[in-house]
């Protein structure tokens, strides 16, 4: 039975029992504050609005399906402490407002919108007491980080035959256990293969301007055991020329109709390296990520964020004021660039398009 | 006439009298700590050999031909500090071992040995006494900075017809004024474009891991008045398929024979990417860079850096020490990536074996 005062979302992870819980259980979003590692690992716990997307805003908790756990869970929380004396259609009115401002703070994030659409869609469809839709919307947010949690374990079984023994696997950005509700997407196959004693290399772009794979990526890897090397994002074309790489695994935070793929920026550069020295270049993302809406990833907005993340990162000034800045969050990488897109539904081969829609059909 | 205790180099410079000098004239290499950029402008001032040393190898000056001016009036400051009553012989013989001394700060710069190689066996071939010895080596020093000062003037002039009103010109690291004694290499074409009142962007990429291009290029450039943005690395690609970019000019460390070029660690994936593109991709650099005993690229040996510059670049940890790292400091782009080498005898296009040879014989 489900106690709205008893789970936790410990990184990810529903925590419903004092043995797993370091602190109280409080039906607060319980989250690792990712701007923090690999400084200090810090736990944040929120119920408010605010405080949430502030979390999503900043990247405390980035990654797409990780933050369409944390928008369904945070909905849920900050949801607890509407009035009980609301009637029933208020209350989704609220909820539905609560949820549009949170839908906001990541334009880009299909899993937001997605995951929030179907916890306020729920409540609209199973008609009830406010009491009742309380705990519907923790249900709904603990669903969906069970179904994350089961996904990104199918991803990994779908991707692990493409990590041989000795390989070495490229990746950018952090689409592992800390972007998702567990394993990751594109270092799902990795753990997997990890789990299955395959040894192999990774090597993590740092990612700049926030710097997720060495922060993030080289930190889970390697205190999961797995052999990772941290690199400059612009050293990658040479890593690929001293035949360090076999193939290329990235995220995805939304694709498109015909399999162009938007991820965090730099991906781009490291599918056309990949390319220019015949090197597979996948993409592992959640099936949900695929927005059949979107003909092509020229429709995919592109958000631009502070030029402060450029010139300011790493509380040291790095460039001058004098000088402009231009700092995309994401950019799309053409689907002719891609081998191949691992979801939970399979590893699907170009034309993706076709691929898709004979999923959809 | 020459005094040896009546000039300084300040920022590639040299200056000779008082109204020039903001502090004394002491016969000392005067240099801008290029480290404490874009911070402070801070000066600093060397005649002991371990601190030139220190100062080339930590990259207080860095930049092939400003490194060979330094080393250059370095040996000649350093050495005016033995004693005057050694024989010749003995002064040339301790002069030799203080530049070997030098030449061992940096591996790849071929400009460092040239220069000083340079000072030291004009030494031999010019019997004197010790104290026109010491002369003699001034006189090398600012005779190898004044024809670095023209010779990138003459390159700037060379390369200025590429820099059409409205371009986009991508850079990589700083092969600018404070990488030479004037104006730069990559940077000069930009200098006298600037002059000639021609409005042009530049996009300089920031260069991880020592950020050379937003704390060097980006400031330089826009304190002289040139309109610069600072990206990260991992953007280029993006900026370059936004059509932001019509050509990028970067510099070089070293040429072999056929053109390959090593040059700060991602130029290789900068030359890739503009490939990709159709966008022109020039080197720039002095003619003394290219290195006719080197067949090819494969031969230019590849310094590896200290992984801290990755972990712990700006004074906070951005990487756990649980992974492992790799820092090349260069990579070598082949020739087949390369669209022109602008030096001061000219915009040499390929076949450049052919054309390296005509200029040689």
């Amino acid at each position: 039975m489900l106690d709205p005062v008893s789970w936790k979302l410990n990184n990810g992870r529903v925590i419903r029992n004092a043995q797993d819980a370091p602190g109280e259980l409080n039906g607060k979003l319980r989250l690792i504050d990712q701007t923090m590692l690999p400084e200090k690992l810090h736990y944040i716990e929120l119920d408010d609005v605010n405080e949430i997307y502030d979390a999503i805003k900043r990247l405390a908790v980035r990654g797409a399906p990780a933050i369409g756990c944390a928008a369904a869970l945070g909905i849920a929380a900050t949801a607890q402490k509407l009035p009980d004396n609301l009637t029933p259609n208020e209350f989704i009115s609220r909820v539905t407002d609560l949820a549009a401002l949170l839908n906001s703070s990541r334009p880009t994030a299909v899993n937001l919108a997605w995951a929030l659409e179907r916890c306020t869609s729920y409540l609209g469809s199973h008609p009830t007491t406010v009491k009742q839709h309380k705990v519907n919307l923790i249900r709904s947010g603990l669903a969906i980080l069970a179904e994350d949690i089961k996904l990104c374990r199918t991803i990994g079984n779908h991707g692990v035959s493409l990590i041989t023994p000795g390989a070495g696997v490229l990746t950018h950005c952090n689409a592992g256990a800390l972007a998702t509700g567990d394993y990751g997407t594109a270092l799902s196959p990795l753990y997997v293969a990890h789990e299955n004693g395959i040894k192999f290399k990774v090597f993590a772009d740092e990612t700049r301007p926030l710097l997720q794979g060495s922060r993030l990526t080289a930190w889970e890897l390697s205190r999961a055991g797995i052999d990772v090397t941290t690199i400059c994002d612009n050293m990658a074309g040479q890593v690929m020329k001293e035949g360090k790489i076999d193939l290329v695994i990235v995220g995805s935070d939304r694709i498109a109709a015909n399999g162009d793929a938007a991820n965090k920026i730099g991906t781009y550069s490291v599918a056309i390296l990949a390319k220019y020295h015949n090197i597979p270049f996948y993409v592992a993302a959640p099936y949900s990520t695929i927005d059949m809406k979107l003909n092509d990833g020229a429709a995919i907005p592109i958000e631009q964020r502070d030029p402060d993340e450029i010139k300011n990162g790493f509380g040291r000034r790095t460039a001058p004021d004098s000088s402009n800045f231009y700092n995309p969050a994401f950019d799309v990488t053409p689907h002719e660039l891609i081998t191949g897109i691992i979801t939970e539904k399979g590893l699907i081969k170009p034309p993706f398009k076709t691929a898709f829609n004979a999923l959809y059909a």
